[in-house]
């Protein structure tokens, strides 16, 4: 191998082993620290990261790339060597073009930020976060123009989490699925008593949801030799190369809470758990994109996880476990019944269906904001608004409002779409997946998961960071995001559900 | 603060927190990283020791203390800031004595040494250790030659555990405590069957015994809000700042294994919690050396939790946790079983009395190694006849012999002494304090171990690394180690159970 790349990625490695070691102290923060760890860690972090940030920015580094690209581009883009430069170059630039110092105060803010969201969330008043809010917008509008872009300053947001991705594009897609959606949410929110879900609340022993949950995971595949599962308030998964991925869960009243948070960190779990060993600690150790993580997670939690083939094999499993609660309980109402749609304020209780309307609220909203066509003080309002004309109810206050999520308060603009995308590429994919190998139905519903897991294993999980999202969901089935699959399968699951 | 003195800290600060990330990535691989992890977990270490080593030796730090030190030598040395140039000075020397080479050589002569030596145990054959050992005896001579001595080679390596001791002084201690220690074994193993234990054995439920452990630790003052317990193969502490410090216990048939497993890693873990919080992250911010170290788990481990007057307190609540087990043993049959003295061939495995003799024998061998007296094939015969002479009994193969240990096989020279330096300071310590404090023993009978920690924390903890292990007994009690407290601390206690 070239001498030259070799230095490259021995320089990359340690800026990879700096961000796995604050990887595992932000893990154990969730799962473990006790309270009074917190200050000294944040210290750590802090250290972890500046020194992360050095080695990639070094003139060093800097200088390899300018000497590795002329020879990279003699390669096939598609091979190892081509791809760890390409991607390492696209990392260098995003850090180098932001300015240390402009840099460190989105890091203040961004501390500030967080601090002021969870006070005002608490005293439930808007005007304690809005100034905050206000400068976090300013210094990542600063941001994005540090960073560039060709059409749109919000695109240079949106590359933080789907490289080479446009506003443009996103606005498109969004506005396909806003017109198949908005119809058919209104005419299942006329019909919403039809669907039962209180046996679904409260009595379910956690222990027993837990040996549920472990077991599903490895139905599914995620291997535990090569992972494990904790606790934690928000669950996440986080993985220190394909050897070592760790997801978290929750309990709560409702049942789907932990089986399908489970499911959906488990999707993730396998996508983490398919990326080449070698690749680990390289540039392309990591996922394509936020989207296609997220499409991982979605297919195992919805597009397999709330399925009738699915239940049809484990809801046996799942009524011996809880014959109190379920025992009288017949498939089809279980079925109906996880899937149940109700127009709800809280983006992260929603169900499947308007799950998306949430997310072209925030996507419109942070636009406008970055753009600045839209105030941090007219925020609540246009959100109540939003609210009012997507899903037809506004939130009475903030806290169940404009201040219901995080990512706004730390900085977090342009992750949202990727959450809908990946539903998108999703149904997108679990399409491609069962024209290619049509036995993927029949194998769900006996329980067995390898014929869709290795599909995704060759088409997704094993490029690990080597492509764009785009160019990945291209190279596996032929065409960029599509929100037709998506609509259909939407409408034929809920028509029938809803008896539309 | 001088303006100097606040970059050196900064630099400083830098290496201290790769140290605690390096130190959270260890115990995660003890107590929860899946099997799958390994690999990658130890080039994550590698790369943060190596980090961390460079900003410590590096030219800015060498500058800032050569500048320090004529203003340092003003101040009261008492002081955290002339502490802090002197302690990093120590640590600067330390890591810039040793060539970059020797080191990369030791770390994998280390590691193949660790590997040697576990394949070794499993195939119960010396040969196959032996030639990794004799490079790292090699290795640790050169290394001591690097860090450079007044008296003897050995006292280099003493030096890393134990700051400005000397061979001569161990050596002196150790023939004052084997004069006095040799005859009481030997007196005490005629009588071995005057007490039995075999009740101790078999039959306590895990989930129990972890109870009444926490039970213990918080009764003794361990903070649960700065600080945690977990499982692993073998019990350690670890604290990162006196906010986050963590213990790990284990279960074995002998219900001992687990309780004085806990109140040892308890005192240490007191330790930890004891240093202030603003030394943390500094060069005083861990504790004075080894041996005080030792002296904290022993103290609480036997001067308070194998005296009956701790047992009076607890034992009734022992007993009604494991009623089957424990009813009709009364609290002076459980004294003595719990204090049963038997020479066996296993160090971790030893009682109070015997352990130091454990002790001697690595001691005398290891300085031999170092000072080219013993070679390394002589060595599992050099065990035997030491066995023979100080216990009284030989092991039948090399695993329970020579073998039995990890330390030499990781180069860890000049660490045992620090074992019975524990011990010996344990009771100097327990002494003073009680000669202040005459309330101490009335406390302890009633579960009260304020008076005692206070004490500790007032002489010991809160002056973190600030001292060496010497000036803080001087500091603390008047005297530097002495043998004398603890031969008649072991003789009264033992002379009064076996009835000599």
């Amino acid at each position: 191998m070239n001498e030259k790349l070799q230095r490259m990625l021995e320089l990359y490695r340690e800026v990879s082993h700096l961000a796995m070691a604050a990887g595992l102290l932000d893990w154990d923060q969730q799962c473990y620290m006790p309270p009074g760890g917190a200050a000294l860690r944040a210290e750590q972090l802090a250290t972890l990261a500046k020194l992360a940030h050095e080695r990639l920015t070094s003139p060093e580094m800097g200088q390899l790339l300018d000497e590795l690209e002329p020879w990279a581009a003699s390669l096939d883009p598609d091979s190892f060597e081509a791809s760890v430069v390409r991607v390492a170059r696209r990392e260098y630039d995003r850090a180098t073009r932001i300015p240390a110092e402009l840099e460190a105060e989105f890091s203040r803010a961004a501390s500030a930020g967080f601090a002021a969201w969870a006070e005002a969330r608490q005293a439930g008043d808007f005007r304690i976060f809005a100034p905050k809010l206000e400068r976090l917008v300013q210094l990542t509008i600063e941001r994005a123009e540090a960073l560039g872009y060709e059409e749109r300053r919000y695109d240079a947001l949106l590359n933080l989490f789907e490289p080479g991705s446009r506003t443009s594009q996103v606005q498109a897609l969004f506005q396909q699925l806003k017109e198949g959606l908005v119809p058919l949410v209104h005419a299942v929110a006329e019909r919403v008593d039809r669907v039962k879900n209180d046996f679904l609340f409260g009595g379910y022993d956690e222990r027993k949801q837990w040996d549920f949950g472990v077991r599903l995971l490895k139905a599914i595949g995620f291997d535990f030799q090569r992972g494990r599962q904790d606790r934690s308030e928000h669950p996440f998964t986080v993985g220190f190369g394909s050897g070592d991925v760790r997801l978290t869960t929750r309990f709560q009243p409702y049942l789907g809470s932990a089986l399908f948070g489970t499911l959906h960190e488990g999707g993730h779990g396998l996508y983490e758990q398919g990326i080449p060993p070698e690749f680990a600690g390289t540039p392309v150790g990591s996922a394509a994109s936020f989207g296609v993580h997220e499409s991982q997670s979605r297919l195992w939690e919805n597009l397999v996880g709330r399925s009738r083939a699915f239940w049809r094999h484990f809801y046996p499993e799942l009524q011996a476990l809880f014959p109190e609660r379920l025992g009288e309980v017949d498939l089809d109402t279980f079925y109906a019944a996880i899937n149940r749609v109700e127009p709800s304020l809280i983006r992260v209780e929603a169900d499947e269906l308007t799950y998306n309307l949430h997310i072209f609220l925030r996507f419109d909203l942070e636009l406008k904001l970055i753009e600045g066509d839209l105030k941090v003080a007219d925020l609540p309002e246009a959100w109540r608004a939003g609210m009012r004309e997507l899903l037809g109810r506004a939130p009475e206050n903030d806290r169940d409002g404009v201040m219901q999520d995080v990512h706004w308060s730390q900085g977090a603009f342009g992750y949202f779409p990727s959450y809908t995308l990946g539903n998108v590429l999703s149904v997108q994919l679990f399409e491609k997946a069962k024209e290619e190998r049509p036995d993927i139905p029949q194998e769900i519903e006996r329980g067995e998961f390898a014929g869709l897991l290795g599909w995704m294993r060759e088409r997704i999980h094993r490029h690990g960071g080597k492509f764009t999202g785009t160019e990945l969901i291209v190279r596996a089935t032929g065409r960029e995001a599509d929100a037709a699959p998506y609509l259909r399968y939407l409408r034929e699951k809920y028509e029938e559900i809803y008896g539309l």
